[in-house]
């Protein structure tokens, strides 16, 4: 069954109309006046699309679960009975203002494959669990992930219900609330997964800019944040010469040119962004007395990580100065390789079924970056418009999102069958 | 009346008591938590401070009197009715984090020659106006010396009221707040004026360094105010490699650090400050669209103002790189020299009351200034410690507030009778 023909009468029973559909219908779910959603975490709009989905299984008769933190589970059950579970899937909800695409394609992808593999009248011998993570975004909840971190076992339910929103509600009674919106749906119990497989948009301008429908993603870059605080001393600014100041603009905007100049040398790969720079006291007659700038460092290769990001603290204190200079390391998550036997897979099927295809790493952060701790985890792109993306702009066409399903599915039948 | 001696049955009543207890009361107003104080221009603040500087006036049996653009007057009246009066004065509108005899202490001074005259029986010719410029700093709403400037004809307060402040609050409808914190004020009416003499902290080193208690101003070097708005395109941090950004703030730094280089190289006299920095949207994890940020650049000499602050928008285009920027001359003010005369009158009454003194030329703007335009005008410097401004740590010695109090009170009086 493993030949990359086998599967091909379950990928063709994708339907593109049927797929954009259920796009049109889940965005009307927390829908926003500028055409993207607001569907945050264990809120009722949240509630209102896992209805959905149950409904929508229970058409397709596949049978539900979830588990204590909120993950929701629908089944297309295998031939052999005990199997560890093939896993796919993505989550339901956005950003505050987020778009109709952004982890919403991997749920109802997963859900197409799903209908498609039953349509075909292929028969897994493993079950395929589709799964919609709680929580990925982080918006309204801290930290991001948390159902697949749970799912994984590298977070703690206990030490996530106490956590508040902005209101302080915690995580714990919006749970109840979310529980309490689907009370027929039993507690999923399974071995741990044999494999895990996640569609989503590319969320970057890669695959559109080359043209290319599908992206074989290798793996997750790792990410660092830094806060940096520069203080000088605030002064005159009509009376105080130059080499007198301790400004702590001039000062900063040093450190970050010369931190650019370090990362564009560092290749293609590097992502490097300071997109917090707050001045005080920000008077157009003052010195500035104290900058401080937040530092957003990517890189999908450990190595480079390291050695770059190693760069980051001594170009701020070597070019601090007058000033002092405070570098504090806030969030250091290395970089993710998916198993090689799967992102050969989604490179084999794509070939198989003549779409065009690049081998990329993914920029952002997904719920796979946490499976690919547990289980041979991979992932698939499609193009998303102009690689815009947690923007109500957000936008993909219906004929790369069912090419992306169709290579779900096939790889999803031979993951089944290993 | 002209001798040295004759006015000092006048300047002999000033009491340095008095003068620091009324530094100390009004420094209440908008106290900060650092000793400083932030009294921004038509705040309720700025309004606090005017209604004690009413209250102050009344307990002196002093009649008050304001006009369109806010600027508060206290009249002691001459002997001659329908002369031209004599003005003194400053501002009581701070930076944000501003200290507490920047501005204020020209007014406190002037309030406080005011009672000395009084009471030492002295009856001067002309009247004496006090005058508190409405927003000097131009920190909340651009450009500063608004009420001295609509006073000098110089600027027109229709231009001025759709000016707004970072909320949108325009100029027209503080203004309106501000004259309804004062409703018993009438309007200002009096002929162009005879003389204008503000007294003021030196806000430099220099007194301080060379021991020195007054400061003989001989002029103000010039200055001008930029706003530049770079214009680029917010994208992902994690996704968007860096050559396909169009990064505001990476190419904003670019243009400040070459503005520096230029600035630096263009000798002693030059000041240079980029004190405001506004990114957006401000997102750790956003490229920024969007920044916007100020430049203050001051000098002495008329030729070396013009050729280097020729070079400020050349060198903002020629940097823009991906993205658009747009260079806005604010405020464009020549060099000012302030009358022989007066300078004279200041040396002279100084040398007769016996404090050290030195010549020298302010390195921050004022409200003189714009007086310099209209009438014979000067100024009378005292130390303040470490030459620190702008600063909550802005400091001065009651006996040095107090000495230039005397000598202002003596050329006031000396003003008066000319």
């Amino acid at each position: 069954m493993s030949s990359p023909s086998a599967p091909s009468s379950a990928w063709a029973a994708v339907d593109e109309r049927r797929l954009w559909a259920r796009h049109e219908k889940m965005a009307r779910i927390g829908a926003t006046p500028g055409g993207g959603v607001n569907r945050q975490a264990l809120s009722p709009e949240d509630a209102a699309a896992r209805q959905l989905m149950v409904r929508w299984a229970q058409d397709l008769d596949l049978t539900t679960a979830t588990d204590p933190i909120g993950n929701l589970y629908v089944r297309l059950p295998g031939t052999e009975a005990g199997l560890a579970p093939v896993l796919t899937g993505s989550h339901l909800d956005s950003q505050p203002t987020g778009g109709r695409f952004d982890g919403t394609y991997g749920v109802l992808a997963g859900l197409e494959a799903l209908q498609a593999i039953r349509q075909s009248g292929v028969q897994p011998r493993r079950p395929i669990d589709l799964v919609a993570w709680t929580n990925e975004e982080g918006s309204r909840f801290l930290p991001g992930c948390m159902g697949s971190g749970v799912f994984s076992g590298l977070m703690s339910i206990e030490e996530l219900r106490p956590a508040t929103d902005w209101n302080g509600t915690t995580v714990e009674s919006a749970l109840a609330t979310l529980h309490a919106a689907t009370p027929d749906v039993p507690t999923y119990a399974a071995p741990p997964p044999h494999a895990y497989l996640e569609a989503h948009i590319e969320q970057g301008p890669l695959l559109e800019t080359a043209d290319t429908t599908i992206g074989v993603v290798t793996g997750i870059q790792g990410a660092r944040r830094y806060a940096v605080e520069v203080t000088g001393e605030e002064a005159h600014a009509g009376t105080t010469p130059l080499k007198n100041r301790r400004d702590a603009l001039r000062t900063a905007i040093t450190m970050v040119a010369e931190l650019n100049r370090e990362m564009e040398a560092g290749g293609e790969a590097v992502r490097f962004t300071v997109g917090r720079f707050d001045v005080e006291p920000g008077s157009p007659n003052t010195v500035p007395g104290r900058v401080q700038f937040s530092i957003d460092f990517r890189h999908p290769d450990l190595t480079a990580m390291k050695q770059l990001g190693g760069r980051i603290e001594p170009i701020c204190q070597a070019n601090a100065g007058s000033c002092s200079v405070y570098v504090q390391l806030i969030d250091d998550m290395p970089p993710t390789a998916f198993a090689p036997a799967v992102v050969d897979l989604v490179d084999r099927q794509t070939a198989a079924l003549g779409y065009s295809k690049m081998r990329l790493p993914s920029g952002a952060g997904h719920d796979a970056m946490y499976l690919a701790r547990v289980c041979p985890t991979g992932m698939i792109f499609v193009p998303c418009e102009k690689g815009i993306s947690h923007n109500e702009a957000e936008n993909a066409k219906p004929d790369d999102l069912a090419a992306g399903a169709r290579v779900l599915t096939a790889c999803l039948v031979e993951l089944t069958d290993a």
